[in-house]
Formats: structure tokens, C-alpha cells, sequence
């Protein structure tokens, strides 16, 4: 990848980039969290399949690209991505994962080398906290980060495209914001389409399926003032909603807000 | 400006433009209206006012860009304005004029021959009717088009920016949406800058000011669905009301409704 080369070009073996530092923390098992970590770089959500099943879910991730877009995805058995990162090993370098077994969590392992196959492949999602760093960016304040607590999501009537075993509803965060700032947070995320780009839905939480605003299905509830849109982007949970809805027999995941931390950076994702 | 430089160049004066057909309709007074006139041609509001407050106005523009994109502009005591048309008479290619003494309308005329004067300075401001023809390009419904009656505008407690004797509050006119067709209009007409850009507010009219949604200031009402949101884009009836306000002791405006139509293209407004 063109950013990538560019990142490597200038890489000092003797000064790691952020990004790589906390890999190698992550690889150390000194890392807890990778909230804040490394900041400017891309996080991503992980999701690892038998070859068997990746077909289908990469064509699901195609079919439905603002819950499901790809930044990278590794060979078939090859548990490194140069394209994401130097030296980056999807096995040890994010501080924790889910293995599932017939969409059944049986395991939160800190490293899945002794659960390397040789017929995985390993997808890395855009998630949102590049385009969070945008937002705060152009001084749009976010409602959860402000709270300190995990942005609320919530499963929404909006199906998902099919795709073999892999079906269900988009599942959407959501971050209530002033009418002037949600217009300015349409623009500002229309450029980042590769993480989960412009909102899917805007004030009227009951017409996508949400009962109760006040009771996300995942993540924390957070106030909305009564000058405040809720506003819904595309979340990256429903790939993992997906794949455990599916009970496909194996699959790996990072666990909940423990990302992978690539060397592409957030600016770089940008259209426009 | 190059634009039009462009247009001139492919100008046979056998077939002359669509636009130009339309203003020669206005000269012979032969013209109605200029709703649904020579389609894909940029039409504007138009403002004329004496040397003396010109640069006021001028300012007052500069400051409020949202509701007074100056499209073009005369040179003073010069009807033609080449930059935006060929064979251009502002006196006279309008279907019909409203003229202002001291803030009052004194006189619609069709032309404003008998009215021109060495010192007067015409501006021709941006109107929706461009960002309009976009968003139907992408399947968006509008639906005071579909209804067949005026767009609603309202007062709004926005404040402009004032300019010397300029000053008021911004007038805003309203689309109601479903959300995702909402989101989807405020990516097309960002594109517009130059005919009022991305909406100022959506969904909560009364935090801008407006006490009843059914009772437009100007223009007609129209229905909104329960699934649907009230997007609202800043209006050029803002400097109109702005100029009447102001009470200046000689103005002419455009008639509602009756625009100027000019040599430009819709489309070559888009900045991306």
C-alpha cells in the first residue's frame, strides 16, 4: 500500500513508530487497553475466519461496506500484514481476543498463537475512533469520550446484505450532537468512507428499529439534551454480531475496544 | 470568468443559449416567470442598491455567505454584466422588478429602464433553485415541487453579521426528509457553496426561532411526515428582508420568484 510504503520509508529501526511500539507492548503483554494509544494511527476491529467461511464474509464485508469496511486482510495461514504495519503479527500484537467456537465465546486469551491455523485469514475493519479523531479534530464535541464511557449501540431494523451464513441487522453507535454540529459531522465523516463514513441515520431513532434510546444494546447509555440529535453511524460490532449470530464452528475476534494499532494513519484515510 | 469563457467559446449567435433565449423573452416582455426556465442554468436573486450602500451590502455579503453567495456583480452605473451572461441588461432581462424607496415597495415594474441611474451597482445573489436541481438529480424528493406551491421560509433567531445600515436575522427556507435522504442532501449540496452550501440547521425548528413549522414568514406551507425531518437552508430572501429593513432611500430587487437567468451552468457551481 502506497501509505504504508510511505510510513516504511521512513522508519528508523532504532525508533519505532507509535503504532509499532504498542504492537510490541501488546506483544510483551504489557498492554490493557489500546484506547488513546498510539494517537493518529488507525485502529482496527479484527475478525478471523477458516478459509472455508472467509469467502462468504468477505463478500458480506463487500456487500455491506459502511458496518464492514475492510483496511487490510492477510494471506490465507499468514498471520503477518506488512500492509498494515511493520513487523505486524495479528496473532500477539493486540492486547486481547475472543475465540468462538459454534458462535459460542469459550476463551479471552492475551495472544492466540497456540490457535494459529493454517487455513485462518485474519480481516481488520475500519473502526470509529478515526473518525472520532476527526470530529474532536474540528472541535465537535463527543458526547461519551466526554463521559468517559463506551459510546452506545444499538441494533437497528436495517438489514444487512446476505452473504452464505452471514446475515443480520446493522448495529449503529450513536452520539448525540447540536443540528449545527451533526451537519458539520456528516461532512467531516463523509471523507473517511473506509471508517464507517457519513451517518446511516439522523433523529428519529424509532424508524430504525431503536425501542428505547435510553437502552443501547451494547456500549454505555449517554445523555441527549433536548437542543440534540441523536445521530447513528454504521458500527463495526455487526460484523461480530454477524459471525457469532452465524455459529460458524471457529472464529477469532479482538475483544471489546481492544484494537489492533496499525501504521496507516487516520489523515490518510481522507477522500477529500 | 472562465466559465462563462468556456461558454462563449462553443456561443453560436445563430442558436443562441437557453439562458439567452430566456432573457431575450424577459427584454420583449414575453416572460411569466422563470420557474422551469432553460434547466441547467445557474438563476440568481438579484439586489441593486446606489454606490453609496453598495459596499455595505458588499460587506454584509462578505460576512453572510450562507444566504448571500454573490454570484456576480456590475460595475457601477454599468447594466451589462458580461461575467455572467452574453448581451446581458440587467435593466431588462428580468420578467419583473420590485422597486424600494425608504424600505417601502413602491413599484413592479417590468423593466427598470426609467430607473437606472449612473451610481447604481447591481449584485446577483445565489438562489436554490441550483441545489435544488441537484438533489432531484440524485433522487431526492422535494417536496414543495412535488406539492406545486412556494418553498416555506422562516424568520429564524439566527443573527447575520451586520454591515453598516445591514442587519436582521437570517431567513431560512425548508425541505422536509426522510433522514437518510437528510444526510444524503447535505452531501450534495456542500457541493453548492455558492447557492447557499450545506443546510444551517435540521430537526429542531425551534431551537432557531421558529414557533410553528405550519405558519411560514414567506412562502407556502407543506406537509411533514411522521418519518421525516425538516432540513433547513439558508434563504436569499435574507438580504431582501435585510434591505428592506434597512430602509435605504432607493433599492430594486427582483419580483419573487422571477430570477435572473444567467449564461452559468448548475453543475460547474459544484466545487467537487
Amino acid at each position: 500500500m502506497t501509505v504504508f510504503a510511505a510510513e516504511q520509508q521512513f522508519h528508523d529501526a532504532e525508533r519505532p513508530l507509535p503504532s509499532h511500539q504498542a504492537r510490541l507492548a501488546c506483544r510483551a503483554g504489557l498492554a490493557e487497553t489500546t484506547a488513546g494509544v498510539a494517537p493518529g494511527f488507525v485502529q482496527g476491529n479484527l475478525a478471523i475466519l477458516p478459509e472455508k467461511y472467509a469467502a462468504a464474509f468477505h463478500r458480506f464485508c463487500q456487500l455491506n461496506p459502511k458496518p464492514c469496511p475492510i483496511v487490510g486482510m492477510s494471506d490465507v495461514g499468514n498471520p503477518m500484514i506488512p500492509s498494515l504495519g511493520i513487523d505486524l503479527d495479528i496473532r500477539t500484537d493486540l492486547p486481547r481476543y475472543r475465540v468462538w467456537r459454534d458462535g459460542e465465546l469459550v476463551e479471552e486469551p492475551t495472544d492466540i498463537v497456540a490457535h494459529w491455523r493454517d487455513d485462518l485469514v485474519a480481516f481488520v475493519i475500519g473502526c470509529s475512533f478515526s473518525f472520532e479523531e476527526a470530529l474532536l479534530a474540528d472541535d465537535i464535541p463527543i458526547r461519551h469520550i466526554e463521559e468517559k464511557v463506551r459510546v452506545p449501540m444499538y441494533r437497528t431494523n436495517i438489514p444487512c446484505e446476505p452473504a452464505g451464513p452471514f446475515s443480520g441487522p446493522m448495529v449503529v453507535s450513536m452520539r448525540p450532537l447540536k443540528p449545527k454540529d451533526a451537519i458539520r459531522a456528516i461532512q467531516v465523516t463523509s471523507r473517511f468512507p473506509s471508517v464507517h463514513g457519513a451517518p446511516v441515520h439522523i433523529g428519529l431513532p424509532q424508524s430504525i428499529g431503536i425501542a428505547d434510546i435510553a437502552k443501547p444494546d451494547y456500549g454505555d447509555p449517554v445523555p441527549i439534551g433536548p437542543d440534540e440529535l441523536p445521530v447513528f453511524w454504521a458500527c463495526g460490532v455487526t460484523p461480530q454480531a454477524v459471525i457469532a449470530a452465524a455459529k460458524v464452528p471457529f472464529a477469532i475476534t479482538h475483544a471489546p475496544g481492544l484494537m489492533l494499532v496499525t501504521d496507516l494513519k487516520n489523515k490518510h484515510l481522507a477522500v477529500l
